[in-house]
């Protein structure tokens, strides 16, 4: 592996042991315990092949989304979903805004395709506007990749701008990917979400992943919400049948039933949000809009190794395509947690 | 999910539930309890990504098949290995025997490549012989897949015609891609297996699962092994950094610690396939030289539906390209089950 792509993904544990981890945006609350659970039932007939359909996780996920089953693809997480698009759809040229998710560009990359980034301003605290619908209309791309609330900047974009993004992407004939992965945690998420307009709009597809929700990055499982069968049909022609593993589908098929947990997580993060955004105030880095279950902020002064060498793992920004050195991004974890956290900065600032 | 998928493979325990699978190739063993073990204890950290390195994964198994730890690729499964290679690659015609596994055709045709068919002729006993070697000096493909021993078919080639092919390949500028994954249960298979020829041949690339050895199907996981350092980096590049889960990689350590457990299943597999034999030997039914985990054979009388309404899943082999109605395929199980299938053709037979 190279070395550019070992260090490019927060979440690595394994090569700093010991350190809390403020780099991966999950659950504070931790794995519910009834997915240990499943995953250890279901640990005992995993002698058998996956369900190549998902019929027990397609259902239960279609009653907790409010759609149809048939309208739901399963993946080995939502990174998995959005490679298989780029390989279903092979398009040749793309748009995504700068900064985001990495693995947009990596599996657009993967087909060939065109990149165009729209770099989002800093001076407009890294806002989706007018200028992304106006590339869209300029550039005509396949496909548009759109998360919301952003990765890494928190940001949000309003529901009366996403809904003239769909239109523009129907006008230019692009693919809308507007990823939802982070929704889950935010206030008045119903206002965000782009769900209903699905039905009547098959050049919408929506990703959402278990791993954030329910704290299983480990385990692999991410999906897609989309009307246009064809297209879904076609993903799973470039896809192997047994993507998602029987131990990822008895964890979602659980992960379902534990929604007191999920709003306490959200309890949760709303309120060490604004604890962190003071602190860090305080502390006076310059601080983002994020409405996410992470924080975004800018230092002059570089933190990433005084972190680890404290014991702290936050995310350093630099490596996404429209940021450059001192932007960091952490997660709301427990109150313990980011006092530690807080703590390290203020250590760090007083040089000790 | 279309009709012609739905039905498309063996092993789907979750439409007819009850029956006894003959239909995927597994160690009749079951699932080593070491390994259920590492899965539920890993299921406590799956808060945390997998590691994007598989270290001690790619440790243990380096050990295991004697390669060094950078010559290792790890998959959701073996056959996410195959689509990963083909997308790095992205080949525009490759060579396949027919029959054979359905997955090189699948991953090949999602990146558009040409897939030229090297018919198996049912009078040589599908067995691959010069004419396939004939075909890759005519076709000058970019990449060949040969399973060996073959599946369904069970057939295995010579060490001789492997290597002939092997030279083929590298005169053609082919990457010869060897599925290995019922190398495990033949006897004999230091004989067999190519692996020896990876360091000094960078145009020959093994496939491996450990689905199969320690019948783990449902946890997805295997690798490739190569010496072409820069077609495992591309096919990184190609791949979501997270495809191998935590539980994945937790369960392949422990089994790989599971030698007497794979001895013992090789032993009870070659006395079980000669009882096998045997008893289709006698109810009349044509067989072929499988000398892997499984048994191909020829019935006039169409057997899947009656083996099925009698609690018994065979693997009707008519869908595969080159072989028509008439050709199933068969596990060899533990003896008690072997018993179970064996009356239930006899019954059928029988008209009972």
């Amino acid at each position: 592996m190279s070395e550019i792509k070992k260090h490019q993904h927060g979440g690595d544990v394994y090569r700093y042991k010991g350190c809390i981890d403020f780099s991966a945006n999950l659950n504070p609350l931790g794995t519910p315990q009834r997915v240990v659970q499943a995953v250890a039932e279901s640990a005992n007939k995993v002698a058998d092949y996956p369900d190549v359909r998902c019929e027990a996780l397609r259902e239960a996920s279609a009653a907790y989304e409010g759609v149809g089953p048939s309208m739901l693809y399963f993946g080995n997480g939502a990174a998995e979903v959005i490679f298989s698009l780029c390989l279903a759809l092979k398009p040749k040229k793309a748009l995504i805004p700068a900064p985001t998710f990495a693995e947009y560009e990596q599996a657009l990359s993967s087909v060939d395709c065109q990149v165009v980034h729209e770099y989002l301003k800093e001076e407009e605290g890294f806002q989706v506007r007018e200028d992304f619908i106006r590339a869209i209309e300029r550039e005509q791309p396949q496909m548009v990749f759109l998360c919301n609330p952003n990765n890494p900047t928190g940001v949000l974009t309003s529901a009366d701008v996403l809904k003239e993004i769909l239109t523009a992407c129907e006008k230019a004939g692009s693919l809308l990917v507007l990823d939802e992965c982070f929704n889950d945690f935010i206030q008045e998420r119903e206002q965000y979400t782009m769900k209903a307009h699905l039905a009547d709009h098959p050049s919408l597809f929506i990703l959402k992943a278990f791993t954030k929700r329910y704290a299983i990055a480990g385990i692999r499982l991410g999906y897609g919400i989309s009307a246009d069968a064809k297209l879904l049909e076609k993903m799973e022609q470039v896809t192997q049948p047994w993507n998602v593993s029987s131990l990822a589908q008895a964890a979602g098929v659980a992960a379902l039933g534990e929604e007191d947990y999920v709003n306490e997580g959200r309890r949760l993060i709303w309120k060490e949000r604004e604890y962190l955004r003071e602190e860090l105030s305080r502390l006076g880095y310059k601080l983002y809009d994020s409405r996410a279950n992470y924080i975004f902020f800018y230092s002059e002064r570089p933190l990433w190794e005084d972190c680890k060498n404290r014991g702290v793992l936050i995310r350093d920004c630099s490596n996404y395509p429209g940021l450059g050195q001192g932007y960091y991004r952490i997660a709301v974890r427990t109150h313990e947690e980011n006092q530690k956290l807080i703590q390290v900065l203020n250590n760090i600032q007083k040089g000790e």
